[in-house]
């Protein structure tokens, strides 16, 4: 058996073999379903209700970071998928997995972040399940919540609505949460001047929630970072790509800081508390207007457009030059969420 | 830090010390919600429409075992628990933890579990997550589904319902999935006559659909058996209780055989394809007809009764004694799902 047979960290990146993991291996086995397209929610309709319905599980190491723990990470994230997906979040479940072993103390402390989390969401806990394995059988504790909400009306968003000129608009600073979660994990001392961005974004999708029909697509990007969600918004069209303007791209110095130290692309590291939309070109400064307006979307920036970049992701430099936003290949941060 | 400071075995086995977990730790942090009561699943109005809303983590040891895998024990384990609320399951979310190495072969036939049973009970796989973790920080595989019904009208169940005289009733052979499990875990040869009983048991429920106003309560006896079930059932119940007749207890020739070497007693074992159903004494008859007629039904039997035994569940044994039914105190039987 090789390395190619079985599962790598890589699998669980949000890059390159995460989409060969689920296109090769999942989809195939699901595909009439919501699932297909590989949206992070799914919509629903059930008994005359539109629904949306989402699942995350959280492994994050450490389980508490500058900005965040498992317990807040585990609702914003779930929370936040169902917001992109043009949903109103209303209630979670809760399963985790605790290893023997675990302080209870510790147990409580993010029991208390998850009841802060959900109060501060307005969405309720309302069903749960508890398990417990033998020593080293799980780092300590590992969290799912899967989440349930009311799907706004006017929201219809997808690759086939992406028209050359539209606006690719973020809500705040990129790749914050996936560098604070890498520095705390290295022990690095960053000054005091990074912290993960992990908190909700529902807020966001209301403010706008009017201008529906003029938004094509919406993500929080997550694992993989802006280049993963904008290389998957683009899906199979290869009559239409992406460019983005580096002098726009938001990073806070102490991002930059360790993406330097680590080496890595801050294009490709998550946040867990942003979104990148793509809007008509004439909605993209009322969008912006009324996210800087909302404590989640000061930072708000237009940060590219939609061209006819034929599938592709392009950034366009500082210096004048071009290069190509691919997602990664492996996995360069494991355990971020 | 003592031992009772920490994550033990036995706060994941469905006895005591999980009851102390959920009503110490994690009910009075989301009590004003639909946890209130501990239900195995909720029922939620969203957008007009009644619901059921339920999760459960998946970390049974072995992965395969005589009967079936941790694909299909997934998928009908979140289905079950839909049913006996008194809901039809209509789409799964599926979160998938696995740990670096895992054989990709054996996640396929997993995959290929799941979509079989789901096809079987008629639901969909609506959306899903994948997390990879190092090797040494999961078993293997661990699997979340959280599951979506719709609430059949007319089933009001609750302790508050339980009535002196209601009938105790179980839809066959109680404690083979998890006698099957334990055997597979420890190399033992049953000569083929033991297999776990995980199936679903929503056609159960529909089958007396009708029924449902002279029903008082349904649990499939997972962790913690029957013992668990009946004794949670009667929750702060202090007017009521429940006899058993031990002569009518369904037990399979194989999960007795198992049972006795291992030195457990079958009211303490998972089953995973079964249902207790307790309801008003005219409608037993009729209940057992119904459920005999159902491949998943055949063993149907009527066990005990509500009676005036103040919150007690007792066993009146077949030599004319009686001995209290209690829930285990810790963990008998670890990962047995």
């Amino acid at each position: 058996m090789t390395t190619r047979d079985k599962i790598q960290l890589g699998h669980g990146g949000g890059g390159r073999l995460s989409r060969e993991l689920i296109e090769g291996h999942i989809a195939p086995r699901f595909a009439d379903g919501p699932l297909r397209g590989f949206p992070d929610a799914a919509r629903l309709a059930i008994g005359g209700a539109s629904l949306v319905f989402t699942t995350d599980s959280f492994v994050v190491s450490p389980r508490r970071f500058p900005g965040g723990d498992i317990g807040d990470l585990a609702v914003y994230g779930t929370v936040n998928d169902i917001a992109v997906c043009g949903g109103v979040p209303k209630w979670l479940s809760l399963a985790l997995i605790c290893e023997e072993g675990l302080p209870i103390d510790e147990l409580d402390g993010v029991l208390d972040s998850i009841a802060r989390a959900a109060s501060r969401c307005g969405v309720g806990i309302a069903t749960g399940d508890t398990k417990v394995v033998a020593k080293g059988q799980c780092d300590g504790l590992y969290v799912n919540t899967a989440g349930l909400g009311e799907a706004l009306p006017g929201f219809d968003l997808g690759a086939e609505k992406l028209a050359e000129g539209d606006a690719v608009v973020v809500s705040g600073d990129l790749g914050d949460h996936g560098m604070a979660v890498m520095a705390a994990r290295a022990g690095m001392d960053v000054g005091g001047g990074l912290a993960s961005d992990t908190g909700p974004v529902h807020g966001l999708v209301l403010a706008i929630r009017d201008l529906a029909p003029k938004v094509r697509f919406m993500r929080d990007p997550t694992r993989g970072g802006a280049a993963s969600t904008l290389n998957e918004m683009l899906g199979g069209r290869r009559d239409v790509g992406v460019s983005l303007r580096e002098r726009d791209l938001p990073f806070s110095g102490g991002a930059r800081a360790v993406a330097e130290v680590l080496g890595v692309d801050l294009l490709h590291v998550a946040s867990e508390g942003r979104v990148i939309l793509v809007c008509a070109p004439e909605a993209a400064s009322e969008v912006l207007a009324r996210w800087r307006q909302t404590p989640e979307g000061r930072g708000a920036k237009a940060i590219g457009s939609v061209t006819r970049d034929r599938g592709r992701v392009v950034l366009e430099t500082a210096i004048g030059g071009r290069r190509l936003v691919d997602v990664p290949q492996g996995e360069l941060l494991p355990r971020i969420c």
